[in-house]
């Protein structure tokens, strides 16, 4: 099963994502760089290289040193080359995984955000912290399905099929790693530790584990811990005696990528309770505070992401980001990326104008268009009816760019999904909305989507705006604290063990729940007061 | 440089040696296998594959344990194999190496002995330490020089012969691992421990480790410590994740056989003064008590395995490997392997001849023929003097077999090289041969070598013969012994950290003391009093 990967999506037109919201860390690497020189050997002092080398190290250092197999290999030559002088780079007190000859401090580190959509690297020097440089890339497994769901079946088929969708993946973070590398000029074999954070799926098929059972119920992920594998074991093109530390997962449908959240957002140190919310094609949600964490993961659909949708694409160039109606006369306005003429829709425009089709009457709450406006723009045909938003003659793909009721009725599925997975988590902690102190939105799509026509459209509680903030790619931002700091993995690792993960499909109410929050914004309008005030 | 190889060594004619001394060792492996029952997941309890399984071998064993990545990987599929039951192969109560479906009770080790020609391969049932099967085959590195130095210098030509010498010993091992688990019906992947020992070029090759140092000034080893590498990290056909234990060395030129040896005698746990000879291409003495011990190694050629002597041949069929000469008429008796029609000497049988040759007057004690004798078994001119041990009727060659006055050259130097080692290792002591209370013969022609004339033509001090003991292949056994018992490999590590290495080369009288050791048995008589008595 190969998916067809339409040209709108083609890796170098992507608008990708590299910031987001990041909490200071106390630069703890790791890595250091130990430099010492050696007493050449004579007939009256005759130890063995190695010997002489550790000796020297825990002099230097007060540490007994492991030493990794090839680094061991290669220190008879190395010692020997600079004038018995060398440089050895020692991991977390425990093992020295390279030497080199002479005095050396090149000492760098990679952080990975492994996406379903997108892959966005970060080379970093270990010895001040600094990004020297980054990378992004669409995830190359999109080639096997866009989903997380369609890649575990393809996984499913045949146990060939996950080393197929592994190389992928890798080969896309290699070429990150090459492009990083030629960027600030640094020798990948510089490299010396290297951090990702993905979702469940992500990481397991990133480290060889198969994600099978992830989508079987009752959906366990196969490996929460945190976890240090040698690089050469993954065939990442970096020193190969370095490790990759894979920040721990939550659940199955929870992964690292939400522990990377909840270390960027820093919401597992507030008093204030927090709901963070990462928009995605599974969506995740986190509710609380420094006391308790709870975390659903929500199957909001590829929809915010430009898939399913008639005229939608991904957020390059020609997409239409914004758009505005005018309610007496139904004109629109729009913004598109980089100005050019627009080719479709991306992930908020099409929030966007289901919003502004709310506001504007031309859909009632169950998101039915009004059969009694009259404007040339809305075509009313039962399932086939739509909404023009560009004129063919405007457009650069020789036809009217339009909403259908089918694009409506999937985007309400996918904006319920998540509503419903925050509000079992309020009833699980015993909060309303007015009880949320700080509301994170986070991800790519969370970054361009206009939070009110989100809130509009019944997408998240009816939090006010000015306690919602927009937090990027925190993911990211998780992946490279953990590589700057032991202590952020340490951090990590408490959360993933502490963070309560509520299975959505156990609770009774789920689908009651899910139907009535299809609605526009919602069934129950006391669900948001504020926007019944603007859309009625 | 490859090194052609006669016919007389090819590899299945070889008469190789398995067994050695072997101290008892109480049964304390580093592998045992666990078996856990697990709770299977429910949305109610959703904890991972790995962290349920750790728990539940937490709980099972107290230990906190790490996981192979390579047996993380097959939880998932192997937990749901067999009804959540699995047994767990925990390497030292640190690390789980393997997992398997179901209750499993199958856990194996290999011993090897490296040897500079043979390798000695030993399959044990590590559930009650006995020896299920065992093969030996030559060193397939022959061809690539026949002795350590050969090799090393071939080794240094360039680096990837480094690769294609460890290759070659890889494959040799890997075809006795298949070899006796055919014979024991075994799986390979059932093998899950491994000990080698080797001198420290056969060992540094094995681990890909570069030996050249230990060839040059002041011969240092590259690594001295034990060490364990994962099994796949060397291409070797047992579990993936299975460790592989490298007995320690103890300088460039005494190595992990030695230290095998002291194990399997036990002289570092004795109040006796011991001598432990491991005869050799390259010949160790060790020298001590457990007060101390200390050890050299003498560059004796490989002589006793018939190389470099004209009619010189392995132990295969059809060697001589004892002569017998009578004084009286010059007739000689011999006895060949297997009893076939002679072909040659082996090392045996030299060391035979020139201690009969002796104790005949046909040489004098500076090795020269006693052209006074008249016997048309002696043919004298000068360097091509020689003495026919068969003539060509008798023998399978077509030829006369005889030993030249060049051959009995060779045995002169190879014998003194020993004998001087054993000298100055006494003299660093401060005793003397009386002093001696046991003296331990090791390795495959020190068992065949008839200890008189050993010690006639002054191979090792005059000890009095009811002290001297064959002990066979001592390397093979401290491996075993090494693969039965951590508790061995601890004591490992303190005999190769105690015992002192003294650097012949560095003694400033070894040049004196070497040529008066050319001498039958020795240029001063009072060296050898027994034996005067015997010769004169």
């Amino acid at each position: 099963m190969v998916v067809e990967v339409p040209s709108e999506s083609l890796l170098d037109q992507q608008r990708l994502l590299f910031k987001g919201l990041e909490k200071k860390v106390k630069l703890k690497p790791a890595i250091r760089n130990v430099v010492v020189s050696l007493q050449q050997p004579s007939l009256k002092d005759c130890q063995s290289d190695v010997d002489r080398l550790l000796d020297a190290l825990k002099l230097e250092t007060g540490c007994q040193l492991n030493l990794d197999f090839e680094a061991l290999k290669k220190i008879p030559h190395v010692i020997r080359e600079k004038d018995w002088t060398v440089t050895a780079t020692i991991w977390k007190n425990q093992e020295v995984i390279d030497i080199q000859p002479g005095k050396g401090s090149a000492c760098y580190g990679f952080a990975v955000d492994v996406g379903t959509t997108k892959l966005a690297g970060y080379l970093l020097d270990l010895n001040n912290g600094e990004i020297v440089a980054s990378a992004s890339t669409m995830n190359p497994q999109i080639s096997f399905g866009e989903d997380v769901i369609s890649r575990i079946r393809f996984a499913m088929e045949k146990s060939e099929n996950l080393s197929e969708l592994q190389r992928s993946v890798i080969d896309g973070v290699n070429k990150l790693i090459d492009e990083t590398c030629k960027k600030a000029n640094v020798s990948a074999e510089n490299i010396y530790d290297f951090c990702f954070a993905g979702n469940t799926a992500m990481h397991h098929i990133f480290l060889g584990i198969t994600p099978n059972y992830v989508a079987l119920m009752p959906y366990p992920a196969a490996l929460q811990s945190s976890i240090d594998v040698k690089a050469r074991e993954l065939s990442l093109g970096i020193a190969k005696g370095a490790y990759v530390h894979a920040l721990p997962t939550i659940a199955g449908f929870v992964g690292g990528d939400a522990v990377a959240d909840i270390l960027a957002t820093g919401i597992y140190t507030a008093e204030e309770l927090s709901m963070l919310v990462d928009i995605g094609t599974n969506t995740e949600i986190i509710l609380g505070n420094k006391h308790r964490l709870i975390a659903c993961s929500c199957a909001s659909g590829p929809a915010f992401e430009g898939a399913h949708i008639k005229h939608g694409m991904r957020a390059s160039n020609g997409a239409i980001e914004q758009i505005w109606i005018n309610p007496d006369n139904f004109e629109v306005g729009y913004k598109t990326v980089n100005g050019d003429k627009p080719r479709g829709l991306c992930g908020s425009a099409v929030v966007d104008v289901v919003a502004e089709l709310l506001k504007s009457r031309l859909i009632d709450k169950s998101g039915r268009f009004n059969k009694n406006i009259n404007t040339p723009r809305l075509r009313i045909g039962g399932k086939a009816s739509e909404f023009v938003i560009v004129w063919r003659k405007d457009s650069s793909t020789e036809t009217d760019i339009t909403v259908t009721q089918e694009d409506i009725r999937v985007i309400q599925l996918a904006k319920a999904a998540i509503y419903t997975g925050a509000y079992i988590l309020m009833k699980h902690l015993g909060v309303t909305f007015h009880d949320i102190e700080k509301m994170y939105l986070a991800g790519a799509f969370g970054t361009y989507v206009d939070p009110l026509n989100a809130k509009i459209i019944g997408m998240y509680p009816d939090i006010p705006l000015e306690r919602v903030q927009f937090v990027g790619n925190t993911s990211g931002s998780g992946a490279r604290m953990a590589l700057l700091s032991i202590d952020v993995r340490e951090e990590a690792h408490k959360i993933a063990r502490s963070v309560e993960y509520i299975e959505l499909g156990a609770d009774p109410n789920f689908q009651n729940e899910f139907l009535k929050a299809t609605y526009l914004p919602h069934k129950e309008s006391d669900r948001f007061p504020s926007i019944t005030k603007i859309v009625s």
